[in-house]
């Protein structure tokens, strides 16, 4: 264990006085919350909808929102016993009785429907649910959200301002969000750290020292085994892993994050400059500096949300690696961007063209079937520019069939395996961009994304 | 099995009428061969040295020659006892007498001296031995000679005709010759085959079917394990393996000859047409055609004979490959090409040049020690692109030392292992000429060779 010097209480304090929502601002949101309540009850009786809760969940309700942000749950809370079709038509029409004084409304849907309302400028999510007796006996994920309320608030009383700095530092760490885009901590998640370690000086200390496996059980009830990197048994659901989300790399981003911080603890931590767009010239001067080869593959952004889109973006990196690789190019990293219009998938290569001659191994000769038929297949073929035995096998130089990796691309990536939205818009036409013709892509947030790229 | 028609007999008689030696070489041959055994005799009492045989020993001797080659082996053989300083005396004395006869003469050295000369036409070695009661009991190689004859000539009477058939045909196949160039079949394993198959047709057919391990024990009196592909145990020696120098690419492609022959039997098998050497206008044209980067080390041919030559040869050829690869070149395949003046190692590489970013990859972010480490070693040096964390390892993307394989055959090739004689020659100097400037080497031979290659 090394050991470290402890964080400075200013340094806490300057953080706090960027992020700690301020007293005008608490109790605004308060106000809001109540207005918000009473808006449901009304609703309710207005459309003789009875026997209904009101709950406000998430970290408003908690006191554990960083300033600046906007967001209010408000979960509308059926009998356990009240059919699903019957929620969810009742919570609708409650919720949309609200919305006519919201500013802006939206139907969404998890797994069953729920409203989002831009109301006196709060981002506003009204949530039907079900009403359980406990978070083992859920009739849909959201039903777990008041037994987290329940669980967390207890529990964190006056040690807000620890989840505060914990989560501004995930964010600043590029970890913070469980959002399949992002796939690092969600907020309960991080409320959970402080409640078993303490504080946020304690639980970066403990992190910076985490292995894969590392379990965390507060309620000491874990049910099952999990394979995640990190598991956090969630104290209301003891089959639950609550970094079930958690990617292995953004776990590791987290432990390298804390180390660095111990080492020299600063507030760029929290807050890190945000890199600066890259400019044509520059990129040209980058492209010159490191040799390699860039692709992006382009396409029109599929009209989903991103918890649909980001899986499907993953997927379509990791089948254009493959299909890269399986045709002998050389890959150093992939990547993945998305903005309103367009969409890229990044691949740095060692190079982006082959010869035209490919070596092909075939078995030993002495395995004289398979041998014989390898022999028959390439010998006297017109692609063939020549044969030997080389290790005790026999070699064909062959007509490589793809030289270039867009070629190769535009030729077969339709085939390849692609989620639905994505396999559709990539159908209606994409384009790949090689070196200096990603200058094309002018979208300023696409080269911040490229700044960090190269 | 496959079956086969036989071999027609006017295809071995149209190969016989080329390789057999007339009546008149026959009859000159015995003719030399008797003044030899006399000169020898003459010089002996001469030089008052008792108790000499003189023994005609190889093909010539056992009738087994192909027309046109002119080799005599005589063996001069001292009794046992005789002290190895005296035999390497007297014998060379002796053999020196002899060739104040000849056009002319060369020492030469294998585990004793011995002494070349070129008598009437004919090359002949005049080689000291020691008379043993049996091979086992051997005090040098050379030895041994006598035994093989013995033993062959008994044996071969009357497959005469065969032993020639498979000599030319493993010619025509490119494995004949057991000297260290070739590692192929020396002349002695070839009669061995013959006698224990039977005949041409019958070792074709059998060798079709080899597998590496194949063992082949006329006496049954084996005494060892042997690695080797081919195992054939010295009938005059129970713990030597006569095809222990083959090579196991060697062995392949004459199980390869063997099936293609038996497919359409042909006399091209035997006398396959020499490539013409290639032209520059051509290579030019072939370079463009595969598009992969050839690069070829030159320097000056060490003035050493072949035997020991070529090992070191084969060596630097794998040296230089593993170096090449070691620093991420891609091989396609390297070969050696030795001449009167210069020696040339060649590489074919899938490209010669690399970009200058390389991806380094360390340990898993949780091995603590290991992963700070290399993060300490590449964070915020000059020379690294950047870093990131991947599959949970960091990663760095840093300037690659060598970015084209010809400076890192500059820079590093005379740190590889190489062989005295040739690091003594690389030493004096060397250069690597790429694609086009292979057309610097205009030695026809060389250029024969780069035909196969290309």
């Amino acid at each position: 264990m090394e050991t470290y010097t402890s964080i400075p209480e200013d340094l806490k304090l300057a953080v706090l006085e960027k992020i700690k929502p301020t007293e005008a601002e608490r109790k605004k949101l308060t106000a809001v919350q109540e207005e918000l309540a009473s808006e449901v009850k009304a609703a309710a009786d207005k459309l003789h909808v009875p026997d209904i809760c009101v709950k406000m969940v998430g970290s408003a309700a908690r006191g554990t929102w960083l300033s600046g942000t906007h967001d209010i749950d408000v979960f509308i809370s059926f009998p356990e016993e009240t059919p699903r079709k019957d929620l969810e038509k009742k919570g609708m029409e409650i919720a949309r009785e609200v919305a006519k004084y919201a500013e802006y409304a939206e139907d969404r849907h998890a797994e069953h429907p729920y409203l989002n309302i831009i109301y006196k400028g709060f981002d506003v999510d009204l949530v039907p649910c079900f009403r359980v007796a406990s978070a083992c006996q859920l009739k849909s994920a959201v039903d777990r959200t008041p037994f987290h309320n329940e669980f967390v608030k207890t529990r964190i009383e006056g040690r807000e301002e620890d989840v505060l700095l914990m989560k501004q530092f995930m964010r600043g760490g590029g970890v913070y969000g469980s959002e399949l885009k992002t796939q690092g901590f969600s907020g309960y998640l991080t409320e959970l750290l402080i409640i078993y370690y303490g504080s946020f000086e304690k639980t970066v200390k403990a992190a910076s020292s985490w292995k894969p496996g590392q379990k965390i059980d507060i309620m000491q009830h874990s049910e099952l085994e999990h394979t995640e990197p990190l598991v956090i048994v969630d104290p209301t659901d003891p089959r639950r892993n609550v970094a079930a989300a958690l990617s292995l790399d953004k776990f590791c981003m987290f432990i390298d994050h804390c180390r660095e911080f111990l080492k020299s603890p600063e507030l760029k931590f929290f807050f890190p400059s945000r890199p600066l767009p890259v400019e044509d010239k520059e990129f040209l001067e980058i492209l010159e500096s490191r040799k390699s080869s860039q692709l992006a593959i382009v396409f029109e952004t599929p009209d989903v949300v991103d918890d649909v889109l980001y899986p499907q973006l993953y997927k379509m990196e990791q089948a254009a690696a493959s299909l890269i690789t399986e045709y002998d190019f050389s890959l150093i990293k992939t990547g993945v961007w998305s903005g309103k219009t367009e969409t890229v998938v990044m691949l740095e290569l060692i190079s982006a063209a082959l010869p035209n001659v490919k070596k092909r191994i075939g078995p030993p000769v002495w395995v004289r079937e398979h041998a014989q038929k390898f022999k028959g297949k390439y010998e006297g073929d017109e692609n063939v520019f020549g044969g030997y035995i080389e290790n005790g096998k026999y070699i064909f130089e062959v007509q490589r069939k793809y030289t270039t990796a867009k070629g190769l691309l535009e030729d077969r990536l339709l085939n390849s395996s692609l989620g639905k939205q994505v396999h559709q818009s990539v159908s209606k036409g994409f384009e790949v961009l090689e070196d200096a013709e990603i200058c094309r892509l002018k979208d300023q947030d696409f080269r911040v994304f490229l700044r960090k790229w190269v």
